[in-house]
């Protein structure tokens, strides 16, 4: 794990409630590589879109991946910023009080630019990277992509310029009047699970569900 | 439930996979009503800044809520343009080949402005919602806002600009010649479920679970 922290800036400054602002990569790398997407957002005729994706680490880089065609990916090749937030939303935190009701949660915040990653090795290895960030073990197991379409995907590396974590934990936290309350107080826990695997209607009789499949399946129950 | 359509226009085309687009309110607000969170995105000194955040739903309009010192809150409050992103991860999509892997998923991007919501009795109504969508029954159970909180807290209700929602069901489409491989293929379901409630540790002696709460509870597990 990176021992690197980032610089605290105006850009990355966590401005509300600064006491739960983490700017590690101890913290932030663990936030990322938990979530299987992003939000990515970036500036298109001075609007703000975001967009849902899948997003992977490469030590300190992050791999996004679409359509050569796609906006997004034509937004970063063309060297453009990007802002890329993952959120994990861990419970429901319940106060005494409606206005201390808040939730628990993990994010993350980077902005950076990206390059393209053309060269086909290299290629190669990122979405290996992807499929193994999809589901351990994958790449292996599932046919490799052929050079059409390697061709027809494209992926960019982003350099991290800035990064912050924001997180919440712990019970709710009231005025000290509202304790005497006789009201149920604590924390709504969630988590995002794994259900049964099911299978391709189409699947080839007798091919069975692979170790690692289900080894991943019950990792998150 | 609204029969509103929304018009199909470059903003909220979807561009990529256009089958997978819908903008109809009967398929988008179900998209909303069902995420606790939301991504804000809006454009501050030409970047692009998102903000996960609770999001409400009140009839055709979205309520948003913060500080009034927030950046987001003060964004909206100058009658800026947002737009607003909901992403529901509903399974992993493993196919024969790498590069037909992909996610089930639903997503909502909303595009709107927003007016503060000042009067009193409206801006109770507007916090009944939030807490209500949190979890619940809560609302009457809480200890309600006095008026120094009521004033601490902006909220905003959105306009809804254009609106369209993605959505991807079902197993892999793999190429035909891939259905002879030795690969399992299907779908891993993923969903988000609440676990065990975790008692405040300065819960006053006596109080028990209400019934709503563990009604919520066992609705998501």
């Amino acid at each position: 794990m990176s021992d690197k922290t980032f610089e605290k800036t105006n850009l990355n400054r966590v401005k509300r409630m600064p006491d739960r602002g983490k700017y590690d990569a101890e913290t932030i790398y663990p936030i990322i590589d938990e979530s299987l997407i992003c939000h990515v957002g970036f500036v298109d005729h001075g609007r703000a879109i975001v967009i849902p994706t899948i997003l992977a680490r490469d030590g300190d880089k992050l791999l996004l991946h679409g359509s050569s065609k796609s906006r997004m990916m034509m937004h970063i090749a063309a060297g453009n910023e990007i802002s890329i937030t993952v959120t994990h939303l861990d419970g429901l935190v319940l106060a005494r009080s409606s206005m201390h009701h808040s939730m628990n949660y993990r994010s993350a915040v980077i902005f950076g630019t990206g390059t393209i990653i053309d060269e086909s090795e290299a290629k190669m290895r990122a979405l290996g990277i992807f499929t193994d960030k999809l589901i351990p073990g994958r790449w292996d197991d599932a046919r490799k992509p052929n050079p059409i379409e390697e061709k027809a995907t494209m992926i960019c590396e982003i350099d991290i310029e800035s990064a912050s974590a924001k997180i919440r934990t712990g019970p709710p936290g009231d005025d000290d009047e509202d304790y005497a309350l006789d009201v149920w107080a604590g924390i709504l826990p969630m988590r995002q699970i794994f259900g049964d695997l099911i299978e391709d209607p189409l699947l080839k009789d007798g091919v069975q569900v692979p170790k690692y499949l289900e080894d991943y399946k019950n990792s998150r129950q």
